[in-house]
């Protein structure tokens, strides 16, 4: 049912709906939230936005955000330039450097090859992930697009081009750590099975 | 484990966790959501959080948001003057309109009678609602405020306050429509068997 708010209320109440996952009634939530409880936090979310939409730019050797020509991890001379990690999204690269302890660097590809929707290797970047991997003498690729059918099609695209002059390799498919076998679905363990190693 | 992230997207991820219910990771998808996918929506959200923080006030009538001296509710000369709904809060008055058909008045009391934390009757604005219901005539005050401790506490000081001048009701309390009775609290039960009314 239609009912006639203050218009500024109305909009502010849309514009947290092109949040992801943020429905009519949680939209509604925020907006009174930070109306009765927080208009400073308000104020400096209005503010963050504005600054994060100004001043972040893509990386110009990984493509991830970055202020300046380079990201902080790009212009970390502490970091190895053994090995480059591929990842689909700034959040994957988020994940790994959480989760893992990898201290080489990152490609983001924005995205996976989809022809469809018109994303072939020059959006991906490709040609700046080739330049890169010569230009830093990196020894290994590790590929970690997302293990879905355009994830592996980007995955074995990127080893073809790359292949002469490096070692590329693809991360590990299987079950996962805590994760119950009999929960897991079949492609899952198909790759679990044939990725399987040698106890030693 | 800390990473060293751009200082401008640090900054918009923790902006985002002033949001109620928006934790660490919700904060993280929605910064890059908005830096890949919606620039254009993320100004969008910006301008409308500094205007809604601007703009809103408190409706002199009711107390509930308003971009000029009366709310879209108190401003509407089709409404009746009858009776008046006295809630807790301004998404109770949004519940209210989206789910039933009442036409009356409002009064946004903004929480309930709390010593401990020093809202009194003056923070709830009650003498306002007392001037409010004499110079509109209103007949009978309906109090929907909580059914907890503060909100049935509360609901007796409005109704001491102004049972000389009209009548004052309360909404009833008791089992929820489609709910099982046997899921319902104790209190709850009480509540609607002592409410229980005469079928005709």
């Amino acid at each position: 049912m239609a009912m006639k708010l203050p218009p500024a209320l109305q909009q502010l109440i849309d514009a947290f709906q092109i949040l992801p996952s943020v429905g009519p009634k949680s939209a509604q939530r925020m907006a009174l939230y930070l109306l009765e409880k927080d208009r400073l936090g308000a104020e400096r979310l209005s503010h963050s936005l504005q600054q994060a939409m100004n001043k972040l730019d893509h990386c110009k050797s990984c493509r991830n955000y970055a202020e300046s020509d380079l990201c902080p991890i790009c212009s970390d001379a502490e970091r190895s330039t053994e090995s480059l990690c591929v990842v689909e999204s700034p959040s994957d690269v988020l994940a790994l450097e959480q989760g893992v302890d990898f201290k080489g660097q990152y490609f983001v590809l924005y995205g996976h090859l989809s022809p469809i929707d018109g994303i072939g290797p020059a959006e991906l970047g490709l040609a700046d992930l080739k330049r890169k991997v010569e230009q830093l003498s990196i020894r290994e690729v590790i590929v970690a697009t997302n293990p879905t059918v355009e994830g592996e099609a980007t995955a074995q695209f990127i080893m073809d081009m790359l292949l002469e002059d490096v070692v590329v390799s693809r991360i590990a498919h299987g079950i996962p750590m805590g994760g119950e076998l009999d929960l897991v679905d079949g492609g899952t363990l198909n790759h679990a099975l044939t990725g399987r190693r040698v106890m030693s």
